[in-house]
């Protein structure tokens, strides 16, 4: 999804890559091929740039420390990915700096556990390193699931108060490295089993809210100083509003700033990676996005995508170009309409229109 | 700019080129090297494709009619573009089926050309093939340069009617091979030296005369049944409108529709030539389009982005990779706001801050 805008902004990607026939491969013609973790790949990636980027967070830290040091240009850089990369240091960090935050602590025996179960009256287990998308997170898990955890020592845990009754909002802020940023309108992410599976833009809050959730996006980038992209994942309880999750890149919950704003986060991303002046982040509409999820029965929407274009002629199809598999995210779709139900609604029958898994 | 929604869509291009060091060369990671005229090579890209399309109108058209023949799909086919190549075949055939054009005639002696500029006290001449964006087009010339024009014979050469206070519009139309078709709205377009530097959507005119060009252009589709989108150049005069020249491609009066319609012009190229249900044509708002345009200072967009970038946060800047030369359109920036009169200025603005040429 950043090769559309490096294409309109005549900006050459290079992408580093393990597999060549899908996804960026097939769109992105200047490879490197290897693991994220692989020196010599990086090293060849780096040689061939300007600036160094990263979309996920499976890296080798101590790699890519090294190689900032020796001069590599990297953004955001190594100090932001090593604590993104760890969910206990980045609350540490954002607690410290005093933002409101959602309780937690650090679960390292089944003391802790049985105390913080009994005093939130239930746990979210979450291991601070490797989760995504609902993976590695675990809401009122059993003691026994819990000293599995423990005995497996696969990451640290953290134990988190449960939240009710909360909606659960994004906002994307782009931030170049002089500190001017970009700030897009918090949305409505919908949380179905641990994975967002459709955004409202704006989210469905009063004005004041908006606000409140938008200011504090903008100064957890100014504190953190995320160069590029930054998405932060916030719970709006009552009137206040927590910080969850800091991602620092762009985030499925930005995707339908590719259609419904006057810039995308990609382009944007882009632009403050580059040190390059930033676009108008404005909503052109509202806009809801649904995830295309793959199915168990294996339907494959590069096969369907008539189905869902015949179904809606100004919805937007995006496709990942990546086998489905159930779980996986493999595309969006976005439609932009005032009414944000109402493109909620369009967007999910385009989804089921391509048979791909609708849970709404 | 057919590879963007290509990736949105998940259709993978394969692209024909000669120099795969710019332009389509560094975005499309599939490629044959080789002149569009070079038979193997249309050999090989045919095989590894399901639809072959062309966006220029240099070919060998028997060669295209050949490999059509053997089995080749060709959207737009070889009859369209073999009549497309053709000015004068064009307007043989749009006159034939009933259409309002400017008269003209074939201009194959002195003797013609003479009583052509008494009868309309003036005369442009144009080459029936191989004109391109004000070259190949004469207004008024000497009797010496027609003489040579014929004596050099290297194209038949029409006489058309030299046309005063008109307003030049476009509009651009995608038709499946079914019949469906989605007709965007008419733009003007602001013709300097026979080359069009700047585009305004819609076009400014009364109601009944932008949906009487809209007609027209949906009539002149339909009657020559193209495949993929075809560009309709129309000029109107008092409360008339005349079909001018007909291009069976994405279109320079279209890129507006990258960023103010809710399908480009390139997406609902692929849709139509691929026969999948296009797109809504529609105008998310207002917008002004200026070409990019060399300078004789030599001037490279690609390398004062950032001024253009800075000048407007929302103007949307798309650069074509290619090396700037006097008279080359080399980029083209679009600026979406209901006053297109505003929406026009703040463009210009940001192609003179690149430094390219501004010709207002």
């Amino acid at each position: 999804m950043m090769q559309p805008p490096a294409i309109n902004l005549g900006v050459e990607l290079v992408v580093l890559l393990e597999d060549p026939s899908s996804g960026a491969g097939t769109v992105i013609p200047r490879q490197v091929i290897g693991a994220a973790t692989d020196e010599t790949a990086i090293r060849s990636l780096a040689s061939q740039v300007d600036v160094v980027t990263v979309d996920h967070e499976v890296l080798d830290l101590d790699l890519v420390t090294r190689l900032q040091s020796e001069g590599i240009v990297l953004r955001p850089d190594a100090a932001t990915l090593a604590v993104a990369a760890d969910k206990l240091a980045q609350k540490r960090q954002l607690l410290g700096a005093g933002f409101p935050l959602v309780e937690f602590e650090e679960l390292d025996s089944m003391r802790r556990f049985r105390e913080a179960t009994e005093r939130w009256g239930g746990t979210v287990v979450k291991a601070a390193r490797g989760g995504y998308d609902g993976r590695g997170v675990w809401m009122n898990p059993t003691p026994e699931t819990v000293e599995g955890l423990l005995d497996r020592g696969l990451s640290p845990l953290l134990a988190e108060r449960p939240m009710e009754r909360i909606v659960e909002v994004a906002a994307v802020v782009a931030r170049r490295p002089s500190g001017e940023m970009a700030v897009y309108d918090p949305v409505e992410t919908i949380q179905i089993d641990g994975m967002c599976r459709a955004v409202l833009a704006p989210a469905r809050l009063p004005v004041t809210l908006l606000d409140k959730a938008r200011r504090l996006a903008e100064e957890v980038v100014s504190e953190l100083e995320t160069v590029g992209v930054t998405a932060i994942e916030m719970f709006v309880v009552d009137d206040r509003v927590l910080v969850n999750e800091v991602a620092p890149r762009p985030h499925n919950s930005g995707h339908h700033t590719i259609d419904a704003a006057l810039t995308s986060q990609f382009e944007n991303h882009l632009r403050a990676v580059l040190d390059w002046p930033l676009g108008d982040p404005g909503l052109r509409s509202r806009a809801a996005t649904v995830n295309l999820v793959g199915t168990t029965t294996g339907t494959d929407p590069r096969e369907t995508i008539e189905f869902g274009l015949a179904t809606d002629g100004s919805a937007k199809i995006h496709l990942y170009d990546k086998t489905p598999r159930p779980e996986r995210k493999i595309g969006h779709v976005t439609v932009c309409h005032d009414d944000v139900e109402l493109a909620l609604k369009r967007a999910w029958k385009v989804a089921e229109a391509m048979g791909c898994e609708v849970r709404r």
